[in-house]
């Protein structure tokens, strides 16, 4: 395998919320160029089952590869959940997904060991955050809480509303009353709307935004396979974006959170692929 | 062109939603066989582009032809407003959309002439309901509310909760500052929550069901066109339904609405039509 390192990183979700992850590896290895791909004209996955997502997924992988990326993150939890596994069997470079990350670090720093997972129905109902906890730390209890009004009260732009918090309150009172200190944002998209989680949950439970995390991972990831991208090769537009719809909202979203600017989105149509 | 009358009637919706006048057509028109497909993978269709639309749309009609249909209802106001009009060029069968009946009936029991209309984000802009509106009725104003809330509202389930009261409120304060008298319910959805709907708007304003008049446009349109059903011609399981995602989950909120007991839902891949 002749991987160029100096190629780009393929990253992808199901729409914008994987640009909370995009936003960490620019932050964290500036070094990287990036691909990113949102599957804005299929959003969400989080209600959809597990072939469909694969599928799905199979596309994407497939259209990044075309684009020459070194290795690719499935900044989505929903396809980390549902597709991880099957493509990392088939793919000859190396691909991560943000389950792992976040999953570590809440391991780590519990210390009750009542961890909870908030996430799409999709995610939730895999199991996949309990399974790989477990494997971690065989006697942690993990609670998760599907919140499926909380990605369209974010596109919707509701970030601090009193109804955001009271469909907060609603989702998280489970996970409260089983004392957990430690919340997994299992969605892309939570970390949006971390104040009010933060607010409902209180001080005293640490929340895991698994993008950060998952940036350090790929940075560890290419350095020990010897694929750093070298500074002097960055270009004038180290970051390209593609979507399968609405390329101009998308550019208006990734300019309000990114800190870069995004001058053009391209559409395409991810259904040849 | 010559088609059976006994031929069943294609329904499409982007998902559930359109179920709610596949209902009224089974209430309305009993002699009728229907086929029923929802786009469960690619819902919903509210927040897509036309182009997007337009293709998702021109699929499912390829699918349903296949299957012998002799008319095809879009029982979906998004696909109604985006595509029915690119597609009734290319149809050799009659079609027609749910904006139309709805538009007729607001036309002609509005009393003060003003009109509200809410719908997904990509029917309201389209802004459909206004010229249809107009050309009935040039003196009547309208004032048109994108929802995006009240869908995922409706497929959580939350139909009768103080959170989708306090959505319903934001949502519909401005068309009750404008004094409307009538109001269409321009997503197949919205039934579903038109006790809160009807709660939030008071007494006072006519609510307006498409489905219900869309279930006698048709019983019309094949009455003027010779391709009425006939009764005798009625087989054990005149309704067949086809999804591309989730059949089981669609059976299980099919059963909980129609009149009818709905035994299987096959998936299909709508990509390869």
């Amino acid at each position: 395998m002749n991987i160029d390192r100096n190629a780009p990183v393929g990253v992808f979700d199901s729409g914008i919320g994987g640009l909370t992850v995009a936003r960490e590896i620019m932050r964290n290895l500036p070094s990287e160029k990036i691909v990113y791909f949102g599957d804005t004209a299929r959003v969400p996955y989080g209600s959809k089952s597990k072939d469909t997502v694969l599928r799905y997924s199979r596309q994407i992988v497939h259209f990044l590869k075309n684009q020459g990326v070194k290795a690719i993150v499935v900044a989505c939890n929903t396809a980390s959940a549902l597709a991880l596994g099957d493509i990392k069997k088939e793919l000859d470079i190396p691909i991560i997904g943000v389950i792992d990350a976040g999953a570590k670090v809440a391991a780590a720093e519990t210390k009750n060991k009542k961890i909870g997972v908030i996430g799409t129905v999709a995610t939730i109902d895999s199991g996949i955050h309990e399974r790989v906890l477990k494997e971690l730390c065989p006697q942690v209890q993990v609670i998760g809480k599907a919140c499926p009004l909380f990605c369209p009260l974010v596109e919707e732009g509701w970030l601090h509303d009193d109804v955001t918090t009271k469909v907060a309150e609603r989702y998280l009172e489970e996970l409260k009353v089983c004392g957990i200190d430690t919340l997994i944002l299992g969605c892309t998209h939570y970390p949006l709307i971390r104040s009010t989680i933060r607010e409902v949950m209180g001080e005293n439970v640490r929340l895991v935004n698994p993008a950060y995390e998952t940036a350090l991972e790929l940075r560890d990831l290419l350095s020990e396979l010897d694929l750093t991208g070298q500074e002097n090769a960055q270009e004038e537009f180290p970051y390209r974006f593609y979507v399968s719809d609405l390329a101009e909202k998308f550019t208006d979203f990734a300019n309000s959170i990114l800190p870069y600017d995004v001058s053009m989105t391209q559409k395409i149509d991810i259904e040849k692929y």
